[in-house]
């Protein structure tokens, strides 16, 4: 079974009562590495009432210990949350671990602890010197974003086909899907035709591109044309086609992510490819007006992330 | 019992076969009035093996008859298809019937029939000299689009406080809306205060305006701030928001159907609302590929069509 690293999250929110609540499901899926020390483990333990199970294995990371509370965005914690990140990055980097899952963070702790990123992806970019592609999802619909956060204005001017081809078989690789892959369209109808928008020339280009030098690519061992499209995005997620395409590309964050929240808003994973390690991640926050409340909280996403790990971990 | 103009759509299409198998549906509904000859419908029911209810009212348009065809387009179709179109108009019009419940057409039949038209809502803007708004949905979430056939690029200087207001106000009284409505963003994250974007300055000047219109406003008798938002698009769609509303407006096209198709394919119908007349419609083509195949296409869409414009026509 793989060693997964497990970051730990902002303690004052929920990553820790899903790591302990679920670590026996979770053992059926990989080995668990959780960056934690003992003193904030057994403080967790005692404020949500759980028992530490025996194997729950730990490494502590380099950070001072905190008083934890529940709910409060704290500068302590911040730091306390980065560096278990940091040290499950090394794990992953060192081939110590397969694979990193990251529970959430809070950007504000990250913000209020001095540190100079916005979040994981952003640290990651930094770590690495690379462009993770985002992937989010789960194992009924995947949707890698080609373009991510900037504004809607924006994303017309950066369809590129060479850029646009080069996400495509980077993302393929990675993601080492070998079953058609559905490329949305930018516009309405896909343009209809260019009538309503020109954009689709430039990714039919890109996609045409990408077909033949994977077919080209011995390495790939891909025979067929993998890339499909530019489709009509509104039709794309339509049930009929959803069973044609587990993985899609969309063109902008919520062209792709207003449908997957719609349908698997509790299921969905984030995942990070392209960088030399596989980091995995849940899809929601800290949630820090449930946490330590003995609420129960969902793991179908947390689940998910470590499922994806222990797959395609290295 | 209101009394609904239903066109009768392209005859070599499905049309015809959702209004004969589901006339008795239809009639506990609506009082259907059916605008098509005596003539082309008994040709339609011989080749479909139904038979003719004895209550199915029909009224013939002014058109040539034709020899039907399944899943061909032609001109003599087309020009058919607009005749029981714009009949049922008049009777609308003329408060004949309460409301137009619109069968799909083929666009290009109404082009080889050299009707100026590309279909049915233009048409009625083109009779009533008007900007229908168009919404489309189901009994469980609706949605009104503020921009709809443009490009993408063309959408963010679309986005204007004044027209925006206006727009939300005509919907909100055409639709007759009493609970909150869900006013989307534009930007990833609703502009994550300025940073991914700022229209959502524009957006939210809009909602304030339109609301305190709406409080002024006697006619309305509405006592509470109904639009919300600027809503973060991707969060807007999932489940928990879904539960606290069912109407959306959206800035573009994409934004409102991918998630409507993407949950309610089959259920979905598009109105035409903001025109002397009440129009619904089927949100589905003139499906030739199983037209005149007992394939007993599903008439979810056509039946929630026949209700809304039985709910909600004058």
């Amino acid at each position: 079974m793989k060693r997964i690293a497990v970051s730990i999250g902002d303690l004052n929110g929920i990553g820790i009562e899903l790591a302990l609540r679920h670590h026996r499901e979770a053992c059926t899926i990989c080995q668990p590495l959780y960056l934690i020390d003992e003193q904030m483990l057994k403080q967790a333990a005692t404020l949500l009432n759980a028992e530490i199970p025996s194997d729950f294995e730990i490494l502590a990371p380099e950070a001072e210990s905190f008083t934890i509370r529940p709910g409060r965005v704290d500068a302590a914690a911040g730091a306390y949350s980065f560096a278990s990140f940091r040290t499950a990055v090394e794990l992953a980097a060192q081939r110590e671990c397969a694979a990193l899952c990251t529970l959430p963070i809070h950007k504000q702790a990250w913000e209020l602890a001095d540190l100079p990123y916005k979040g994981h992806t952003d640290a990651l970019r930094d770590f690495f010197g690379a462009e993770a592609i985002m992937m989010l999802g789960c194992p009924r619909m995947y949707v890698a974003l080609y373009t991510e956060h900037i504004p809607l204005r924006r994303v017309p001017e950066a369809i590129e086909a060479e850029k646009l081809t080069r996400f495509l078989l980077d993302f393929r690789r990675e993601s080492r899907i070998r079953e058609p892959i559905a490329v949305l369209g930018l516009n309405p109808h896909a343009g209809d035709g260019g009538v309503l928008g020109d954009e689709e020339h430039i990714i039919r280009r890109a996609i045409e591109e990408a077909n033949t030098r994977l077919l080209q690519d011995p390495a790939s061992q891909i025979r067929k044309r993998l890339f499909e499209g530019p489709l009509v995005p509104d039709v794309a997620f339509a049930p009929r086609s959803r069973r044609r395409y587990r993985h899609y590309v969309a063109m902008y964050h919520d062209q792709g992510l207003i449908p997957l929240k719609a349908l698997y808003f509790d299921e969905s994973i984030n995942v990070s490819l392209n960088l030399p390690i596989l980091r995995t991640s849940v899809d929601h926050g800290t949630a820090f007006d449930i946490a330590y409340k003995n609420a129960d909280p969902k793991a179908l996403s947390y689940l998910n992330a470590l499922r994806y790990a222990a797959e395609y971990g290295r």
